[in-house]
């Protein structure tokens, strides 16, 4: 498998979610502004759609979007996500809440042309989100139940854009939780690969 | 099985794959402003979140978030989305994009305090993922190969929100496919249920 990546971009969670299954795996860096990847190839020929993740299979096909990669790669593997019962269906609406919920509120901060008042209203949103998440999260060490899944790979994600990018102040529990995974020797490896330790 | 639905919101997606998959299913309509349920529950006692869909299990438990509803309700009925193989694959990126990208770039339409510049800019993108789509689609019936999935399901509600909300014109083979999925009877009985046929 190879994942195409952008440093610190959504794919993050996928290279975090590769190093803890335990898989084998290339990364090639693609430039999103170029639409070129870093050995040269043209990005729109492996994902017309342009953006990261892409995941490039044995058989020569292409998987995208961040809920289908992580699922893909945790079904795959057999970690990260239950193979069935309700632990199954936290995992997958907390990942399509990060997504959907947190990861789209941040498109101001990514966005050159976004004003100070969109800015403001999406850090708005992202405040209630991030209490939301807090709350859930209580005082255990993941944030479903007691298992690393791939809601944590993708929530760390957003929590460093919360805290890089948008400057945003964390609620105490899910601060203390960022701390903790950017310590985890996956997420540490991932993100010196990426050249954003 | 209790599907807690907003007339036409996102939760008509799986209001349609209820009716699809034949299973036995109540629906109670919710009043997102007020936050009340048509027989007078507080909402934000079922889903703290506020958000529709929302769906209510036999032993008491609630799940959210709508590719999760929408899996869950495929894996459970065995239909809508295959078991393994890459066309799961296939229906679950596909899913993740019309979430994401698709019914994301819609805010500005259902936000009162979006400006013109705003919706200009929203279907600026829209036109493109459409665009994108309508390549995707071919000549084929559904969006995903050639069986009905979650994934048509889905984007069917944000084609209605296209040609009703948001006044784009969609590219000819995307609106013919929801010019024929509109007449489906499982999709009719859905609007009819709610109220929008």
């Amino acid at each position: 498998m190879k994942l195409y990546y952008a440093p610190g971009a959504c794919s993050l969670a996928d290279h975090i979610a590769l190093i803890e299954t335990g898989e084998r795996f290339d990364v090639e860096k693609v430039d999103l502004k170029a639409k070129r990847t870093e050995s040269g190839a043209d990005f729109t020929a492996i994902n017309p759609k342009g953006y990261v993740p892409a995941l490039g299979l044995e058989d020569g096909t292409v998987l995208t979007e961040n809920i289908a990669v992580l699922s893909y790669l945790a079904d795959r593997a057999g970690s990260l996500l239950p193979d069935n019962g309700m632990r199954r269906w936290r995992v997958l609406e907390t990942t399509a809440f990060v997504s959907t919920e947190v990861h789209k509120n941040f498109k101001p901060f990514f966005s050159p042309d976004a004003d100070d008042k969109r800015k403001a209203e999406a850090r708005d949103i992202l405040d209630k989100r991030f209490a939301y998440l807090n709350e859930r999260l209580g005082d255990r060490d993941y944030i479903v139940e007691d298992e690393m899944s791939i809601a944590d790979c993708y929530l760390f994600v957003t929590l460093r854009w919360a805290k890089e990018v948008a400057k945003i102040s964390l609620p105490a529990r899910l601060d203390a939780y960022y701390a903790r995974l950017k310590e985890r020797p996956s997420i540490r490896k991932a993100m010196e690969t990426e050249g954003i330790a």
